[in-house]
């Protein structure tokens, strides 16, 4: 029998499974090294340990997304090896900040099944929940995904439909313990703007564009310990070209999204996300932002802005998201709705 | 007089001559990420803190190769610049784990010296030895290079060829003090099989392919401090290709082999290694092990299996290691052997 | 109003001007292993906790263009976000050591302007300090930009042009604290030259040669939060290709004078650079140094000597700085002037 992981087929699946993913990762400063290296992030918090403590953050967290690449990437051996297509997430909350030593692990449950139409895939909707080394939740997300059948002949499961929110509600934002907003230094963090300067239905090119590279997508990916085979091998495509790691293009957007929004730097929760066409090596990614909502929280200081967070191959400096016809505008990569806390 | 290191040439060595190697490199958590981000690693005790404490390993080692890499990388300015060929290399034992903030030096002797019949190159033979902080032996291995000759006309050395061994002996392994794999967690490392599951003579196709880039390799052999010029200049080759580290397709087909022998997580031994082919940018990389021999040890839980790791350039579903004139099939590039350690 | 930084244009600034440079960075140990991947250096105080503190220095230092890239990338967004070109920077000293854990930021004064006789772009004059989280300065450095007016008609302001020393005075080298080269290592750093082995006039040939990759130099960019774009995006220039950023044809340039200068470990100051072509992925990158001084210091078995490093763009053994134009030679990329301590 081989011993090589075939991954899990739709018939695999059911509802109320659990899977406990592998391998437990350890967050280190090299981590944050590496993230620094690979995107153009300058958020203060995770790039100064003074800057972190004067918010309440001590030790100084790495980036949120970090752990969410992380965490997903865990999923990926059991959960979509034989993806067809990833198809979305929804409810992602970040509980608490990762530190250096910190140690992720995830596990998932199955929340849903619907074979498709044509007996030979299917949907599988999982809820994945990343815990630390002191059984803390630091993240937890819904996700669902189009996977191929082994056999066509298996029978069809029973069709479960997850009821999932179109956002995660204001209210259940989780701020991470301690942290306060009212003494923020605006000079050292880069920009002025502050939540009250920021208005729903307002949008912000981001200006700056980064053209990818297979090295780094690569790099990027291998990180996350994230084992789909396109994004790494020149012969697990037709066209022979790697696909970039959608989380990829997500960090990217995020980090390009610093000018302008320098202030929101912690993530609360991510709504959405669609990939709206694949990246490649030598494409130019941009990215604008456009504010959904805005709500108070308790916390001493802080607010949270609901962002529409678009990564765009090619600068559109109209910030179109879609065509008349409904479909994403051309040149639209990302689509991705997201909480993010910013000084009041 | 020149300040730059031209290198060793056949007549500067002698049988017995002691080199110590430049430069001592301390191994950090920033080396432990970059070995991440550069390999597809993602065996669970260099990964997980937590995993490694579970087994009596705290704090958490990294990678074998680490310490391998950076041993080796200091031996090439004195023993190997003006190689004309690394010809092998046996006996290499792991003493004992690496963790960040041990600093490794390496010493060479002589221990092997034959001039060639052309009179213009000599095989030197060298056993080297890396010790950390504490002195104690971390690896040592020998290793046979030939050399080019500085002057023709020198006089041959008396010719001492060593003994060496095709394979460290099941009984000579030294097992990390402190390893106990009684309670291994065989969800969180990944996959199911332990040392009664595999078989003397059992082929395992790794499955997963990376092709390289030149960026990734070149990052990688400067990681080790690694100087040979043809890895970094296109102008130091006829054909303006940079060859790629041997080291760096080791690495490569080591964490391919996750996929397979995910619980074989820490090596005791490579027994043998042949670079059976150069590999550029481009190539796409498998592997394939096949189990030579087994072995029990005196650590509570711990086998030891001795494997032929295969790195092939293209996939080879057949597993051929040699043609019928008993050469390296045409796609292989690496026939390395190892012992590893793996739960019992 | 757009929420993104324009950048300062030539009428924003005004002599005494002090601009506090957003974000504050701390140095970790990922960012030593970043460096010793994107470059080749070797020398022994960064590279081993042992060898530091064996001369005085524990915790072990990040080799000192760490602090510099860092310090120096800070300011690009106010200085020289509109910049037409980088003039030249003088009086750039080192002050300690930067070690992981320390976190850094900038602060500039406006020193100098004159506006140009087209009236569409001036130069601006600005002295910039770096500090750490005791306040303690760091590195400090002179650096003149020519830099676009917005408005063509703005008024000229007075012209003010500080006068900046050819280089910095031996006697104002500040020799971090505890540092003792007495019983300095010979043999672990890597060569045998000490102070009175160099004499001035003397070249050397630092043999080596790397070609640069795109992921490289912008990996490297991006770790010090360098901002340009046209280091990362192929649509920011005509010719679509991403320039390198001149500090990495700095650091490139003084890890390869490693072979050669392994002693001169340590930088002490900065005295001028200028990057006489442009650089881009593809070009293969050689060094060559020239001794043109040299001074004892107070700090036992310390001296320095001032170096000329210069990069090139192919290999030229002549070293030939300049053509009978006065012009510098075709392939010289960079001529920097610096001082280094070396032992006695």
């Amino acid at each position: 029998m081989a011993k090589t992981n075939p991954g899990n087929f739709f018939e695999d699946f059911s509802v109320g499974q659990v899977l406990e993913h592998a391998t437990p990762r350890t967050i280190t400063e090299g981590d944050r090294a590496a993230y620094g290296a690979l995107y153009p992030t300058r958020f203060a918090i995770p790039s100064s340990a003074v800057f972190a403590a004067s918010v309440g953050l001590d030790p100084a967290p790495v980036e949120d997304l970090v752990a969410f690449h992380v965490a997903f990437g865990k999923t990926v051996p059991d959960v979509s090896l034989n993806a067809v297509a990833n198809l979305g997430y929804a409810e992602c909350r970040f509980h608490r900040p990762v530190v250096p030593g910190d140690t992720l692990r995830t596990r998932s449950e199955v929340i849903g099944l619907k074979q498709n139409s044509n007996g030979r895939t299917g949907v599988v909707w999982v809820r994945s929940t990343a815990t630390n080394q002191r059984d803390e939740v630091v993240l937890d997300w819904a996700r669902w995904v189009m996977v191929h059948k082994r056999d066509h002949d298996a029978p069809a499961p029973e069709t479960v439909v997850p009821q999932l929110a179109d956002a995660v509600a204001a209210q259940d934002l989780v701020v991470p313990a301690g942290l306060d907003l009212t003494a923020y230094d605006f000079a050292a963090a880069g920009e002025p703007h502050r939540f009250d300067d920021y208005e729903v239905g307002e949008r912000i090119d981001h200006v700056d564009g980064v053209t990818i590279t297979d090295a780094e997508h690569m790099l990027a990916t291998r990180l996350w310990q994230n084992t789909a085979k396109v994004h790494f091998s020149t012969e697990a495509r037709p066209d022979s070209r790697r696909l970039v790691y959608g989380g990829h293009v997500i960090s990217l957007a995020r980090a390009l999204s610093f000018n302008g929004l320098a202030n929101a730097q912690l993530l609360a929760a991510i709504n959405a996300g669609a990939h709206a066409a694949p990246a490649y090596a030598g494409d130019t990614v941009y990215a604008w932002s456009e504010v959904l909502d805005k709500a108070e929280t308790s916390a001493p200081g802080v607010g949270a802005l609901r962002l529409r967070l678009v990564a765009t191959k090619g600068r559109d400096e109209s910030m179109t998201l879609r065509g008349e016809d409904g479909k994403y505008a051309p040149g639209v990569l990302l689509d991705l709705d997201l909480w993010a806390y910013v000084p009041r």
